[in-house]
């Protein structure tokens, strides 16, 4: 057996080589699109039977808008329902917008309640209230508590079906009763709550401690010491904090009134895992989520607004350099040598920076450890500076013949370099204290003094010793 | 209740205004300082023995390396030997590395076989054989087995501690073995793995439906139709996305023979996804993982070569000005407006870069949509490229009373806004395909790239109409 084992493949014969690729092959990406394509419909729906769900997600990702249309057009009745929470979310409103309320109401309710409230969330309101007036009385109450949550909230992450015991059964009578009710549980879960009479979470017991146990151990002398209740208002960010810090496979969560309204599973937190990861990466370069299914002018907008910023600190750095005009027409060379010093601390304020960010966000950078980092930081772009200034002040001096350009140019490096460790850490975290979100401005602000002190260092240091 | 209670807090009175935060707050952290400071041991000891596992690794990293140390050499006996196993890797080898090897084996007798891995992969070779001499034969066959898959592959990541039961059982078979044998079993398991007398994987069973099966149900009838085999020689990223893909509790790993060799959790998938992303936003700006908790004179180390590439393409650029350095002295503006073109084009480049670099990680990115996606973000870049051609011509033409000039700076801006877009998805595919890590240094292409057109397309544009 090779690497496909992993892969649940298709029943197609397939190319060796390209066994070891996780998911669906280029070439029979290619081949369903010639199905797609041909006139003969009943090919296509062979191949949609064929996939996985995970194969299907990824073949709708990669065929071109036109092909995306053609698909949900003709085969949209072949497609399984949990495709719709899987695809990313800009593509889902798409496909979903262009449905009636009745069908979209169907699809939601043969989903999970967190599933289908991730379907919702994202349509227009009114469109919203039509397709929930549609769904029976149960998901209907489901989908208007959870759209009471705050966004990306504990309460809109979990789901509804989950199994809850009462805390004085034993292991035998919960077997038993699981057994029983079988058809009403959730396919899939990781651990059972244990609740009093109030619905208040006494713990939580994995199925393996539970299976492991003889039948007349009373629930209580197995449920967990630690048990890791989540609020419905916490914010996804630390449940997924939480889940991964602790190792949880799954977590109740309760209401204000501190009664069990829900669980997330640790399936939910992996993809919180990645696409807060994958954020606060986009973010620092201005780009926002989705965007490589956008459409082109979509993607065109969204970039323009983040350039714009950049264009206002570049062009506040040409001023800066416009009152060395006269300086730089006596000597050219600062011309030719000043975006090196610029350029260098905005490389080195970035590193800076990006540690910063990605520190704030696990938290390991916190009030306790804030001014030692902010300190190292200005060492290391200390130190760094001191080599930048030696290496790049020989270079200068010597390509110009002039040690005094040498001279200058070291002395702005260092102050640019010191600048950009202290502004690379400094700059995320008063953002953070000061409520905003550091991934998302840091870099401009950043620039802006790298920029600035790189320019009116060099240049001004010039003015004053070369002119 | 408040949202401490999914924090699993200490015993001692908290402020209410830091229940929200997860894991241990910033006074806490002082108040264990200080009784570390002080004369009286127990103190110390009274704190660590109220700490939970994931709050003495937050200690650990927060605290600095000369009150770390201290910790260690005095309390390293109330200490956990799993905290080994999560803190840093940086500091885990500074903490091991001071430990007899003896002490060491005896910590990694103590911990499952994937974690007492994890604790020997970054000790020196000689140590490390020292250490493995002093287990017990079975712990040593698994250390030895396991150092011999490759760095970041399933076979390191898998634990040997898993729960197999023969296809022909039946379930009350089944729940009455694991009874039996609960002794011998991991602690926390999330799915039986079924297998045929060759150790060859039938399948799996989570344990969800096990316990809600009749006892006289076999196992053949619940095992599940996709199970996720994974070969021990599987890189860890490739299998931290079939988790994801699938959603996945477990899965079995097999060896070169497709015999049952070990299982790999979703806990520690969490931590392969965690730090994959996270290794992608810091190799882009050029730092290591676990440069927080380095010393100033390594991390000084480790950016230094980076910025080092840098300060070459800034070099090139300024050789690249060099060339029309006659053009400027004749009209200094040049050098005033220069910097805004190639910042511009360097900071739309990093946006398509950014965004191809993720999607390659995540294989959204691929041969089959490869070309539409370059094509893609050329087209941004020159409608964005349009845009900023406007502006800026407006500007730089009134700025000057030059109409040319602004001419000029608008014909350079869209032409480096196009080469951004096209390079910024570009660079990072080429990387990829000619095996090189895309994120390492797709920064450095692209930023050479964006400056040498950005400073040629503007100055040699000038040097044809304005001198």
């Amino acid at each position: 057996m090779t690497g496909d084992s992993a892969l649940k493949t298709e029943d197609t014969t397939d190319d060796l080589a390209e066994a070891k690729t996780v998911g669906l092959s280029d070439d029979r990406i290619s081949e369903i699109i010639d199905d797609l394509n041909s006139e003969d419909d009943t090919l296509l729906e062979n191949d949609l039977q064929g996939l996985s769900l995970a194969d299907t997600v990824d073949l709708i990702h990669k065929i071109t808008p036109e092909q995306r249309s053609k698909l949900f057009a003709l085969h949209g009745g072949s497609i399984d329902p949990y495709i719709y929470v899987e695809i990313d979310p800009g593509l889902r409103q798409d496909a979903l917008s262009a449905m009636p309320a009745q069908k979209i109401a169907e699809i939601v309710s043969s989903l999970d309640s967190d599933d289908a409230l991730d379907l919702l969330i994202n349509l227009d309101e009114d469109f919203q209230k039509d397709i929930i007036r549609k769904l029976s009385a149960k998901m209907r109450v489901a989908m208007e508590e959870g759209l009471s949550y705050p966004e990306e909230s504990a309460g809109r992450l979990m789901q509804r079906e989950y199994v809850a015991v009462p805390q004085f059964w034993t292991v035998g009578k919960t077997i038993d009763y699981l057994r029983a009710a079988a058809p009403d549980l959730p396919d899939d879960f990781y651990d059972i709550i244990v609740i009093n009479p109030g619905y208040h979470v006494i713990g939580e017991i994995p199925l393996s401690r539970l299976i492991k146990a003889r039948r007349a151990e009373k629930l209580e002398n197995l449920t967990l010491d630690e048990t890791h209740i989540v609020p419905a208002d916490m914010d996804q960010e630390e449940v997924a904090l939480i889940f991964r810090r602790e190792g949880l496979g799954s977590a109740p969560v309760v209401d204000a009134d501190d009664r069990l309204i829900g669980v997330i599973t640790v399936d939910d937190i992996i993809d919180v895992i990645n696409v807060e990861a994958q954020e606060d990466i986009l973010k620092l370069a201005g780009v926002e989520g989705g965007d490589l299914y956008r459409a082109v002018l979509s993607t065109t907008g969204s970039r323009f607004r983040w350039l714009f910023l950049n264009l206002l600190t570049a062009i506040l750095a040409s001023m800066v350099i416009s009152l060395f005009e006269g300086t730089i027409q006596e000597v050219v060379a600062l011309a030719i040598l000043m975006p090196i010093v610029a350029s260098m601390g905005g490389n080195a304020g970035t590193q800076a920076l990006t540690v910063a960010v990605r520190a704030l966000a696990t938290r390991e950078l916190s009030s306790s450890n804030m001014l030692r980092i902010i300190w190292k930081e200005t060492l290391v772009g200390t130190l760094n500076g001191i080599g930048f200034a030696i290496i790049m002040g020989l270079i200068a001096g010597l390509w110009y013949s002039n040690p005094a350009l040498g001279f200058v140019i070291a002395i702005a490096m260092v102050a640019n370099l010191i600048v950009a460790g202290l502004c690379g850490a400094g700059i995320p975290i008063l953002l953070q204290k000061s409520g905003a979100d550091p991934a998302v401005s840091s870099t401009v602000f950043l620039t802006t003094v790298t920029d600035v002190v790189g320019f009116f260092g060099f240049l001004g240091l010039a003015a004053l010793f070369l002119s």
